[in-house]
């Protein structure tokens, strides 16, 4: 009998622009929920941040990796491992404070806004991506590392 | 100069948790919005209506196929080659009428509801997944095939 161990899942997968254009219809109904950008970027911070408590149990169970020692290995665990899984792609990172305790990750291709065209004017302020701030935020708080994303 | 013309381009592809998760909070956010189950089902088949319309240039630049000649072949497209592509499943095809033009789309395995819970008691209407109706719709009325999904 033959048997093929290392053969990779491949159901764990799905289309990214089928996600895309579906993150799309939910900012959009967002956007028609509330007048101000500022609550649709609450909004969908809170999403992610119920998205990234629930998904912090699938991440560690699938990446196997090991604790993080400081806040610059966790922002490149995030960056490289948590960003490739989910999403594809690999952001940049860089350290924004001499303490060594903020991060931003840069996003030279973000396949969120694949399929969108320029934001309307009087939506200047709307955090398109918000969404994974919550997501990074929540699963982080369920590590026991609080953060403001 | 070595080349990999037949390397497969990995970046289509996500993982379907964050997409389950999303679809979940767009859901939730919709049964906030609408009271009743019907108008959630109704505004997820209008979102799916839209998604659908632009996915499917998408289906066909990616999956390169021919033009249907019948019902069936178009269900079984449908269920072989879009379900595999876009949420990495296969449902099954049934044919429901004598005249060969109603189908249905069996999911055994039906990844969108992966992490839900059952539904509470007052949303027993509720179509959680109408979102996919909508899309099937969408799509196929720019391929010149009028639905009711």
């Amino acid at each position: 009998m033959s048997r093929s161990p290392g053969r990779k899942p491949e159901n764990h997968k799905i289309s990214r622009e089928l996600f895309v254009l579906t993150y799309g219809a939910l900012v959009a109904q967002l956007c028609k929920d509330y007048e101000k950008d500022e609550d649709v970027n609450t909004c969908l911070d809170r999403m992610g941040y119920s998205i990234g408590i629930r998904l912090i149990d699938d991440f560690l169970a699938r990446s196997a990796v090991k604790k993080c020692r400081s806040y610059s290995e966790t922002a490149d665990m995030i960056a490289q491992v948590a960003f490739k899984m989910y999403l594809g792609v690999t952001p940049s990172v860089s350290c924004n404070s001499a303490t060594g305790n903020e991060f931003s990750l840069i996003l030279d291709k973000n396949p969120l806004v694949d399929f969108v065209e320029e934001l309307p004017a009087e939506r200047a302020s709307l955090c398109y991506c918000n969404l994974l701030c919550g997501v990074i935020r929540g699963a982080l708080e369920m590590v026991r590392k609080c953060t403001s994303v």
